[in-house]
């Protein structure tokens, strides 16, 4: 590529709508353009990295020996009111209708169209297992579209669905689908863990994200400090160890008129807040106890996904009106505990074993202090309600818990029958009798990789690619005064050509800019390697290369540049 | 490829509700499925086809110096608004609203976001011309969404746009792109015309479409039988020749109480149709003259196109309401005529040198015969309103015209300032001053290519693909008996690997067929070499191979194979 007759769209200055340094730099570097909220244009460069991370993961997916098809992006009413999920799905779903006012959806994923296709194509366990893929664009509306395209509304998805008759199947299935994750990912060059997830909404038992580490993330994950445990925190168990001290003073209702929350005891008492206990109103499950009261430590706190797997909690988790509480407890939400509490109450792990604690009275204004299980109330039922914090034993066993920030590129499911079993989607099975499939689903947002790779490596100047591979092109050729130096302009077509022929990405940058525009621009979007042709060092043999990685200048002689630059790629 | 593990999905029934050949060999080879109307999933095997002409589109379009760039389905009302096609398009354009409630469309086309986008990121002549594409998947609410995916309602599109400050390099550019778009369906091994065409809606000045040749096709192409003259029935021009005979008998009213049509005429009155003229009223485009009479010969078909480019004649063209005319003019519309006519008038040249012609008389159950231009009635307004027929003479001179089916699979325009001029967009000149841009633009049906080519290449087995470039499989290995024969399992293997490390796309037949079901699924799906394995045969050293264009079997010598499969491949 020229870069004269490119679209190159830099930017000097950071725009200020943007909050990530991903999205900084993707506009910066003339990557990506907002059309609407949630909806972006691709430019050259950004296309040109979207494609290699495309096809990165396609060849992956190729080799792992799953299919590539193609399903529509709008799909019928219909399958979604089969699935059940038309009704389920909230207004992320965009529902639309066409001029014959049929319903129709714009596809945030494909597990009721390629559910509705493989139960028509696929008729015997012969044929299974089937892991079917499309790379292919999604739409979600997104209440509150964010990030650039990390969070856009609009965005490029890889999605693979796999068919099976045994759990064994699946298991297989899934296995190689996380290898190839991990493959792909590590092709990527990016820094990423697999971690333990919640099934989530979408169903199922087992589940892995794929979590790219970086600051701006928005997920907590969980690691051990000495094994290879990680988990999502929202799925991550916390441990408590120790036990309960005896009780070393008496129960006494105290009055803490200007004390509404933790911080507020801590400040007014001196106290500390693991000495005190919160109690959240939530839901219950049933209408004969329509509320449930979870207690956590003061300094903990409350993990939904744990909170709503409960019998006893409404799921998905609403914590209850504080009009509703008042009428039922007689107190507001800043003065409840377990004391004559007449509504379910769990407890956390970690709360179980409190002594000494201080709680809300379930009277405006009061609280009881030193209060003791099973000397002043009795102990209710224990579960782990807490998301983990750093410290915490790993559930393994092994060393102790840290927490980083990730960014989720990738999630593999093991869906069951969720699906298949409401589609009634069917083969006939060995026995020749009917057998309804079960299925495992995986996906990688692969607009969100390019996001992803951004915010895990760039610098003051702009983007450093974590691997050629991905970069938007991999050798830039910068004359120096190429419209005035006969020899510079030559040496520099003849190069940009040698390398072409040569099947490398290069782009050779003939605009009429000063040298620093031309710097400026290459290191922005992120060159890894960069030459620079000056007519005095080509008059002594020489020609300066620059690695935008170690960021180093080196000369090279004429007659080894061609080797040496094929030895850097990939480096 | 492994056909054990791959989803064939081929039918041995022609499905019943499939009209063309190429819409039944899709569905009976497995390429697509429908999810609704107008909607269609591709399968395994129609995916590599359409990624393969994908591919070829793309290669072509970076080889003339466009650039990709890649924008949303999902677009802002405000954009339409602002071009006004969000009151000018029809309900092809799906429209619907967001969560927070704010008009969008599925995109059908993407003229305003590429208008918007370069009016933000060009600002001088110096970054011009600039051609920028896409390819990406559409959405047309078709009314009837027909034929599989050659008239679907979601498609995969190639779609350019190119801007300039001038005529001239805008005409460069559109040769560029017919230059292109030749190498590009010369690439796919298609019959196909470039023809000059109407620029219809999109508006415009020069326009051409690529039509493949075929029967089935929904477009009239005209070409000369002496020069390279080529055109849409639309835009053809109808050449009259002769001159207007005298007349030879008096003007008589005649009762023709039965006659309501030129067919009737015909068979009541032993009349030859080309002595009938046929009066159609339509709408003005004024309010001052809201009925136009247009006058062909009775033989002729009225050419819509031609017709609303009149200043007379309203556009888009309608055809008059009966209650309106027969209160205007009193009579039905099987009895119109120009004879005491009080509407504006306009005759085709044809018509103008007719002489004892019959026309409806203004008087139901009435018409003159042997009427006669000055003599009886002022002859009206002449103008090119008909659409040429086979035998017309070519409008270059050179030879006369023959009318054949075309599929649209290509399109280029120069657009002008419709667009630039709407959406304000603006550069600024070689003298400083602001010039709105002028653009062209340039569509590929990609999906639509891989229907019209099956359509053009095709037998009673199935799809014999135009070129190996665009088959599903370049290869086929069919081993017999491959479940029992050692000797044949090992050296298909072997076939296999050595061919796939070679990097030829080859699919192995590993399934427990028939051999004859194996021959019909490849030859079904168009595998244009075929390799057949037998044990007999590799006990003597040779290997049957079969091509699918030819269709007779040769013997190679085991030693000669793979030289001979490769000097075979794209020939």
């Amino acid at each position: 590529m020229r870069a004269s007759k490119y679209l190159f769209s830099t930017l000097k200055e950071t725009p200020n709508d943007a909050q990530v340094v991903s999205h900084q730099l993707m506009l910066r570097a003339g990557m990506v353009r907002p059309l609407a909220s949630g909806l972006y244009n691709w430019l050259p460069t950004g296309l040109k990295v979207l494609k290699k991370v495309e096809n990165i993961v396609r060849e992956e997916m190729n080799k792992s020996g799953a299919i590539e098809v193609e399903m529509p992006v709008v799909q019928p009413a219909e399958l979604w009111q089969e699935s059940a999920r038309w009704e389920q799905y909230g207004p992320e779903l965009l529902r639309f209708k066409d001029r014959g006012n049929r319903d129709f959806v714009l596809g945030p994923t494909h597990e009721e169209v390629i559910t509705d296709l493989v139960r028509r194509e696929v008729s015997s366990y012969k044929q299974l297992p089937l892991n079917l893929y499309q790379i292919q664009t999604k739409f979600r509306d997104e209440v509150r579209p964010r990030f650039g395209v990390m969070r856009g509304r609009e965005f490029l998805m890889k999605d693979a669905y796999s068919f099976h008759t045994t759990k064994e199947s699946l298991q297989e299935t899934y296995e190689v689908m996380y290898q190839t994750y991990s493959n792909i990912f590590n092709r990527l060059g990016l820094d990423f863990r697999a971690v333990q997830a919640d099934t989530g909404s979408i169903g199922g038992s087992a589940s892995h994200e794929f979590q790219v580490l970086a600051q701006s993330g928005e997920d907590d994950i969980v690691f051990s400090t000495e094994s290879d445990y990680a988990a999502n925190i929202e799925l991550a168990e916390a441990i408590t160890v120790g036990e309960r001290q005896a009780a070393t003073a008496v129960m006494e209702l105290i009055d803490t008129p200007n004390a509404k929350t933790i911080a507020d005891l801590v400040e007014q008492y001196n106290l500390s807040a693991d000495k005190i206990i919160k109690t959240l109103v939530v839901k219950g499950a049933t209408e004969a106890q329509p509320l449930v009261a979870l207690i956590i430590r003061g300094d903990h706190e409350l993990n939904e996904v744990k909170a709503q797997k409960l019998p006893e909690v409404a799921e998905p988790l609403e914590f209850a009106d504080e009009v509703v509480i008042r009428e039922k407890i007689g107190a507001g939400v800043g003065s409840l505990g377990p004391i004559n509490l007449t509504i379910p109450v769990i407890v956390d792990r970690s709360v179980a074993i409190m002594s000494d604690f201080v709680t809300g009275a379930n009277i405006d204004g009061k609280h009881y202090f030193n209060v003791n299980w099973e000397r002043d109330v009795p102990l209710p039922k224990v579960a782990d309600l807490r998301n983990v914090v750093e410290g915490d034993p790993s559930p393994d066993g092994k060393g102790t818990l840290l927490i980083k920030r990730g960014i989720e590129v990738g999630h593999i499911f093991q869906l069951g029958d969720k699906y298949s079993k409401a589609m009634n989607a069917t083969v006939q099975g060995e026995d020749g009798r009917l057998e309804t499939m079960i299925m495992g689903c995986y996906g990688i947002g692969v607009s969100r990789v390019v996001a992803a790779a951004i915010e895990q490596s760039n610098d003051d100047r702009g983007i450093i690619w974590p691997t050629d591979a991905i970069a938007p092109f991999t050798v830039a050729i910068v004359p120096m005064n190429m419209q005035k130096s006969e020899s510079v302009a030559k040496y520099a077509e003849e190069l940009y050509r040698t390398l072409l022929s040569q099947g490398v990405d290069v782009i050779l940058d003939d605009r009429k800019e000063r040298p620093g525009v031309m710097f400026a621009d290459m290191e922005l979007i992120g060159v890894p390697h960069m030459i620079v042709i000056g007519e005095k060092n080509l008059a002594k043999g020489e020609i300066e290369y620059k690695n935008r990685r170690i960021g180093e200048k080196q000369m090279i002689s004429k007659d080894q540049l061609l080797d040496f630059i094929k030895s850097q790629i990939n480096k």
